[in-house]
């Protein structure tokens, strides 16, 4: 993991770094000492890993709550190379668009197609950062929504450090069978008027986590229209469930 | 309205009233001085107006969110006289339940035959305690689930003076019209394996109200499951909506 800039604005210290093909930042208190719970931040389709809404996500947890997060662009996504299967996954999504056809199942392609790549290298990542002094090997929390969920499903399903997610905005179709596997508490937000998720398949794919705890948020609107008090809410959530853990562990 | 007793413990003053034919309890914070928002709470079938639900309500807005809280026994309930088409349609609830048959229909019918009674008796209520000095006629919210809301919903949908509402763990069948009419910000309750509701009747009703601000909550878990810190995450949201419009208003 190689730092190439360091940043402070707001009392959050940003960092951006590189491992290998891999682009990434990680964002703490400016005034971090020791170790902290981590929490894991996926963007969505078409944005990168310092999009508003991440950021928004980032100084929240490292102001708010206290704690690290980190960022990384998916393959095809910010500092990330282009090629030819992502431009034509991408392609079929947008005919279907322009059409006026359902692009849930071609979406799910690419975003599967995506994970496929993703997976491995946030666990990459995830090791490289709990080498971090002000990080460390403590409990790590997962938010991701539409594509975020798309990487982060499969992610939670085979990475035990994580014990903790938010997910939504997101089909069952090619998710379902990652999410049976999935047991850790999860927060699930839906938007009810989502013009790219069918709601019944978005409540399919909430039905389908394992998880003894998960909670379903629903508000009216389209699929980019989760409201501001959401990001409040999923803070608490995953602050309290890695917090706890951390109390626990220590 | 005639206060028969006053009791304080733990921080909140407990007056039980009567209005006419009306059983009823006040909760204000001990040292209450003032006007404040008020919250009626809807007690579930078979309860009444200080069950163990609704006490944990009460005490936490009159503790933790410094407000009013008030609840009367339903109609057929608590301290009011039974008659015998309560119990005719109790019977029909009891039979199907031993037939192991749905009772989403007979149980809309009781809930609705008891709404007519009780949502007339709840507005005088309500006018009553508007001139208690530390009441008030500020901003009124409503909480009540399962027969709760039964009551609520067609109590909200021609009540102005509440302006936000809790609900939940109901059927849509005798509730959507109303529903519909209705347009403050709701919170709605939902158990995803509710054995008395059905998965998609509960759906239906939420998806029925008019409100542009309404959030439905999922868990999972029967009709008496709802974990306890959706009672927290709803004094957040009554309590915000309130005291902002309480503070609009001075």
């Amino acid at each position: 993991m190689r730092f190439i800039s360091e940043t402070t604005s707001n009392g959050v210290s940003e960092r951006l770094f590189t491992l290998g093909e891999i682009s990434g930042v990680l964002w703490t208190p400016a005034d971090a000492a020791g170790s902290r719970p981590l929490v894991l931040l996926g963007h969505g389709g078409g944005q990168h890993k310092k999009a508003p809404a991440v950021l928004a996500h980032a100084h929240h947890y490292a102001t708010t709550r206290g704690l690290a997060a980190a960022a990384i662009d998916a393959p095809l996504h910010g500092d990330r190379p282009k090629n030819e299967e992502g431009d034509r996954l991408l392609a079929v999504v947008r005919e279907r668009v322009a059409a006026g056809e359902p692009i849930a199942g071609p979406l799910a392609e690419y975003n599967a197609a995506l994970a496929d790549l993703a997976v491995p290298e946030w666990r990459i990542t995830l090791d490289a950062l709990q080498h971090l002094d002000d990080v460390g090997a403590g409990p790590v929390g997962y938010w991701g929504v539409s594509m975020g969920t798309g990487i982060g499903v499969p992610l939670v399903a085979v990475e035990p450090r994580i014990t903790a997610a938010v997910f939504g905005l997101a089909s069952h179709e090619s998710l379902a069978d990652a999410a049976s596997r999935i047991t850790v508490p999860i927060r699930f937000l839906l938007q009810w008027d989502d013009e790219m998720v069918p709601r019944a398949s978005g409540l399919a794919l909430f039905d389908a986590f394992a998880s003894p705890e998960k909670t379903l948020h629903a508000n009216p609107g389209g699929h980019r229209d989760v409201p501001a008090l959401e990001l409040e809410s999923s803070g608490r959530f995953l602050t309290r469930h890695l917090v706890e853990a951390y109390v626990a562990a220590a």
